[in-house]
């Protein structure tokens, strides 16, 4: 563990960053799913996942493989000191990252336990005992963070039932489904999600990677992480024109959707080209208002972690304008290995308030929180 | 037919355009498969066609279906006097397409007949009868178009085979696939095509849609003919992605890839998320040397056909920058209902030069025409 001693000692030295920011994608993880997981589940499903585990859907293949040089999909100075999992103890979280990079506060996003299983019943079982764990073992501890209300969204009753129970608890700021579903997400098969979480004032984080079953990509498997990273883009493309088309913004009009670890350049183009097919076939979903740009602008926030990378800068500067400086989010994954460092997110020049909006003031409303 | 009898009026009595244009995306029609495809096609698969028919590979569903306002995809005024197939009249295609739109060069690109088949030796025959019959019909009648060299691309050894009996042949420009393959474009199964088109000194031109099996998004089967069209850009992003991380471009480096139908716009954010996915993990590809945007910059082009409509129209003109107007081409995708006008296509302003490389000059040097 000397390495990872040396690097927990080289981010204590560093100076805390000027800006404070808002991070709209933490990822806490238990140490266990038997000290952190099981005080929340009933023994009947405890001995379920002894006895037959916890088969992913069928027609899975690698949607959340990572690489071995990314242990735990995260950064090798992110493990405990004592070896434990990346992201599992709070004050190793509070010393590594919200303290050193002034996170005002952090929205955390679990991911893994409970998501994309084929027993419907045990997934919503999980996904319970994950949302309590997250009062338990972190906002009740820590102010400066927010949980997502993880559902079990194949079974969209069970997750009406899940944004009711936690509905009204300041612990939760968002509802959190992933974006490779069953059926695009826009389908009516989800509607009560959107329902419900629009009757609780909640925005819908929909987060990269899914159980869906389907090829990541039209043409099928690729052969690389690379090609499947870069396809939750296209995933959340495809998502977008699901849910503009099916008419989920008409029908649930104080619906937030807040776009999670799938980049954000992609958007202005696909706005371009939904509105031009709007604009000539519109007679096939007259449930569909108004210019497809127009929901998107109004319902629409993006985090930005990882955020794309062009060779002159300015350009997704120019990207972000279209956009809209007031829906963009930052985000740094923390602890994942591709983690976004708010000093280096944007060094592009920008205004003061833009830098604002983008790293703070956005997320705060979307949110409601820090304005006390 | 007076209707139609009255379009046609209508088309003759409009002048011609000032802008020469090469048009990269015309899809003739067989009259009829007895007319036009049986006299190239052996009589035993004649046979077979009627005693079997020709089943698409399995699992497709939706892929070209269109809507019924739009009957063979095309628009109404495309139809003939007689009430025959929109591009299946040479004279006609004169009248309303190639000498009022002032086309230099048009390329042709056929569809559905002998694509996807799940019969391999029946794809590769039909796939001979449609690059036959685009000379006794077409080339060898009008010298402004040029066919391209279908190939049963499932089939890669039986592709070589065409490929190799149609090289030489100055009916010719380019090799033609479709996008949505039972693999990603870019996997070893396909290299024989890129290999053998290299040798050719064709370039390949993908064409949007495809039969293999998988569906349209990451996340399922869509609701709506318009997202499955839009699904087209990202089935472009993919194989694109496919593409250079299996290193095609270095295993074959005079590759030049076209793609057609599936949009633009989406190509700069695309090249920017590759190439911090290749700065961070290029261990996983050692093979691909240099930053994917690099490979795009050289071996791409577009047609522009559908080309995304921003609300400021000097978006696309941003967008077509970062491409590079060397790289994009003008394309109407006449006679099919979306088809875009060169009179409107680019309204915004652009330099004269600008202006030319897009309508012509682009096409004449990647296809070698109309230089004489």
């Amino acid at each position: 563990m000397n390495e990872i001693q040396n690097n927990l000692r080289a981010v204590r030295a560093r100076p805390t960053s000027k800006q404070r920011v808002a991070d709209c994608d933490i990822h806490p993880a238990p140490r266990s799913m038997e000290q952190d997981i099981y005080p929340h589940l009933e023994k009947r499903w405890q001995s379920h996942l002894a006895e037959y585990g916890a088969p992913l859907r069928s027609g899975f293949q690698n949607g959340t493989n990572y690489p071995k040089g990314q242990p735990q999909a995260s950064r090798r100075d992110s493990f405990l000191p004592d070896g434990g999992f990346p992201g599992s103890d709070l004050a190793f979280m509070r010393e590594q990252h919200l303290d050193p990079n002034n996170v005002e506060f952090g929205v955390m996003l679990p991911l893994r336990v409970g998501l994309g299983l084929q027993n419907q019943e045990l997934a919503a079982a999980l996904c319970r005992a994950v949302n309590e764990w997250q009062i338990t073992e972190w906002t009740s501890k820590e102010p400066r963070l927010r949980g997502s209300v993880m559902v079990p969204y194949e079974d969209p009753a069970a997750s009406v039932q899940e944004i009711e129970r936690c509905a009204g608890k300041p612990d939760f700021v968002q509802v959190e489904v992933l974006s490779r579903c069953a059926e695009p997400l826009g389908n009516r098969k989800y509607w009560p999600i959107f329902e419900a979480a629009q009757a609780a004032g909640l925005p819908v984080a929909v987060h990269a990677f899914g159980y869906g079953g389907w090829a990541v990509t039209g043409g099928g498997w690729p052969s690389y992480y690379m090609e499947d990273m870069v396809a939750h883009s296209q995933s959340m493309q495809s998502l977008v024109s699901s849910v503009v088309f099916e008419g989920v913004f008409e029908r649930f009009p104080r619906t937030r959707l807040v776009l999670v670890e799938g980049g954000l350049a992609w958007l202005p183009s696909l706005a371009w080209r939904l509105d031009r097919l709007w604009s000539q076939l519109r007679s096939e979903v007259p449930h569909v208002k108004r210019p497809p740009s127009e929901y998107i602008r109004e319902h629409v926030w993006l985090t930005s972690q990882p955020i794309e990378e062009p060779e002159d800068r300015s350009h997704i500067v120019d990207v972000m304008g279209w956009i809209g400086w007031d829906r963009v989010l930052f985000a740094s994954d923390y602890p994942h290995w591709d983690f976004d460092d708010p000093a280096h997110v944007l060094p592009a020049p920008l205004s003061k308030e833009q830098r604002q909006q983008f790293f703070l003031e956005n997320a705060r409303n979307l949110y409601g929180v820090g304005h006390e």
